[in-house]
């Protein structure tokens, strides 16, 4: 018989993982969408050559790809921003700009699997295509500020920048001056040094001040609703890549230092890649595994995240009460409560016995139990399994407390 | 410059049709989790040796299967039963049994691409394992017809067959038989007689009445609130397969011509393929495409589905009041409305007809304008673009209209 197992950095969502990660895409959809973003999914697959030399050396390492039973050659999606590319080259005319989308998908890259790092993993990004700077630039502020208090993070620091204090700094010295957090100041003054550089373009970035643009920014993003304290201006920040041309933004929760959770700003000229129109865009992706690691550091999952899905267990006491533990578990879910039935043997001898362990084992809050005694009142024993408590109840009164 | 395209059989689902498949997840999502099952996701490669030689001939041929940057032989998740297969074998100790998860991801076949028929499809099963038939039989019924409900089916026909009825007919016979409905009466006593079967062989199936198992089913799945009435026995289905040990499903919409919605039933054997501990179960698939069709063909989309996601667009009528819609955005949004803020140029002659014109392009049906005249007295005027009545209210009035 065939080992069953997984490939290395590819894992399985067992219930209690994947009901984190279906609440924080809940969460997020719904703030996206009170924001106007509208759902885009793209294909697993695409021609190799749609995504060929997008990514870099190490995209053309770490990119799965062959050829198909047809002969064609083909990759797996790399991120979201080259379909994104597609999409709105494809559509150009179908589509209505700006265009704001979410896109909530995995990707796949071939890397050395580590702690935190996949080769298969969510990607989770917001997007406006087809407006420059402007109120766009405070609304990704809003958003993601927005996302993150929706999943219950309030010391979290929104870090943002603007291309515009690096002023003609080459991109061989941002990058060194981005590496200020991992190597400090006297590292990066020696890096920079190193490549002809001087300690004083070091700090004229460091001590620049806030350039107007992002003044505007923080003013519009604050009558969005958002919170002045969480925003951090970041005179170094440049996210190591060279295609931002506004705003930079990452975020950090304080309280998680494996690194940041998100991070994106506004590129007006990496969309061209498929299209002469111009397509001037902003946007950001959360680092989906490590928002949901920050939760769990953070304890932010609620109860009936992180214990199982049902509110609670109905037993079948025996053959002859079974009939009332059908209909009232027909009565509940009616009314929206999650619950489940014992579908495993009923024994004569202790019937309860598996029952009660069945729903301690999947950590499941309320049992019910319909004995000879309560079928004939059309009542049910409702008990706490945390509390130990037990009431003799009428449905109606088990109802109203598993909603309360 | 490389042309925009997907490969054949592969969809890009755009926000119309981006918002229907959320939509439907949602809904069935909240059904299977009313029932106590519990999300599952398994990765989209495992290593080929657990998929390959699980799917017959066809399958073999269909597959997506490759080799890794590393040497290693992967497939595309080709289904979602050989995961769950390996799952329950893989955390065997980990997992409290009756295990039931649903699951809800794309898989993969390389199948000549025709009308209704893709290369990347999602698939949305229900599987409960670990009990030999009884609850958990009618319990899929019920969950089966709960998930058609809350998508607003009503006239849907759950057939429902027992392996039983063919007796000790071989396979070959009952998969002529299965024909019925393609080949008609005539069709099937042909075919049969010609590979040695008699009609005889025909009418003790078509005749046959329905079996105590089959009813004891039928009787449990109505105290769980099924309407009998959608209930069909069928004695002649036996959906092509020859896995099934009890009961046996296929769910049609008579509105809706193309095949069946779903189908599924008791397998007790086929989950055995990694492990040799007994893993009864019983499963059913929702065919997530045709759902979606079917609904289309009934109408069953609700507006705020088919329209935009955007319940009202607030414009932004110049530099000076700008300042005012942002805050009702915030406000807004706050309320749950979901409120789409311009983010295009304002011109400054006729600021708000490029803003009417999105708005309609979108199909948000309603605009809030925010002119000086509005801004003094802190209130919105409130359009309904369907209707083009429009009224200045207070920004409480507003979300009052939006909300109810």
């Amino acid at each position: 018989m065939i080992t069953p197992q997984t490939l290395k950095g590819f894992r399985d969502f067992l219930p209690n993982e994947a009901r984190k990660r279906n609440y924080v895409i809940t969460k997020l959809k719904a703030v996206f969408e009170s924001f106007g973003f509208e759902p885009l999914e793209t294909p697993t697959l695409e021609y190799e050559e749609i995504l060929a030399g997008k990514y870099g050396e190490e995209g053309e390492k770490l990119m799965y790809r062959f050829e198909d039973n047809g002969g064609r050659r083909v990759a797996m999606r790399y991120d979201q921003t080259v379909p994104l590319a597609r999409v709105v080259a494809q559509y150009q005319n179908e589509l209505t700009f700006p265009f704001k989308r979410y896109q909530i998908q995995p990707v796949w890259r071939a890397d050395k699997p580590q702690k935190g790092r996949y080769r298969e993993f969510m990607q989770c990004d917001i997007d406006t295509v087809g407006v420059e700077k402007g109120v766009s630039d405070a609304e990704t502020v809003a958003v993601i500020a927005g996302g993150l208090t929706a999943l219950g993070f309030t010391s979290y620091r929104i870090l943002i920048n603007d291309r515009s204090v690096f002023g003609t700094l080459p991109v061989e010295a941002i990058t060194i001056i981005d590496k200020l957090k991992k190597i400090g100041e006297e590292g990066v003054v020696k890096e920079l040094e190193e490549k002809g550089f001087t300690k004083k373009d070091f700090e004229m970035v460091k001590n620049a001040s806030m350039p107007d643009s992002l003044k505007d920014i923080v003013s519009a993003a604050a009558k969005l609703g958002v919170n002045e304290k969480n925003l951090q201006f970041e005179p170094t920040l440049a996210r190591g890549l060279d295609y931002y041309t506004g705003i930079i933004i990452e975020v950090e929760i304080p309280e998680y230092t494996v690194g940041s959770v998100g991070g994106g700003g506004r590129y007006d000229k990496l969309l061209n890649m498929f299209s002469s129109t111009p397509l001037p865009a902003i946007g950001f992706a959360y680092g989906f595994d490590r928002v949901i690691e920050a939760m769990d550091v953070l304890n932010l999952f609620p109860d009936e995240v992180t214990n199982a899905t049902s509110q609670v267990l109905i037993s079948i006491f025996s053959e002859e009460t079974k009939k009332n533990s059908l209909e009232v578990a027909a009565k509940l879910r009616e009314k929206g409560i999650k619950a489940e039935l014992y579908l495993g043997e009923i024994k004569a001898k202790n019937p309860l016995e598996k029952q009660l362990k069945y729903a301690i084992a999947k950590n499941i809050p309320y049992l019910i139990v319909i004995g000879p005694n309560e079928a004939e009142k059309g009542e049910v024993n409702l008990k706490n399994l945390q509390t130990r408590e037990q009431n003799q109840v009428s449905v109606e009164e088990a109802i109203a407390k598993l909603t309360s």
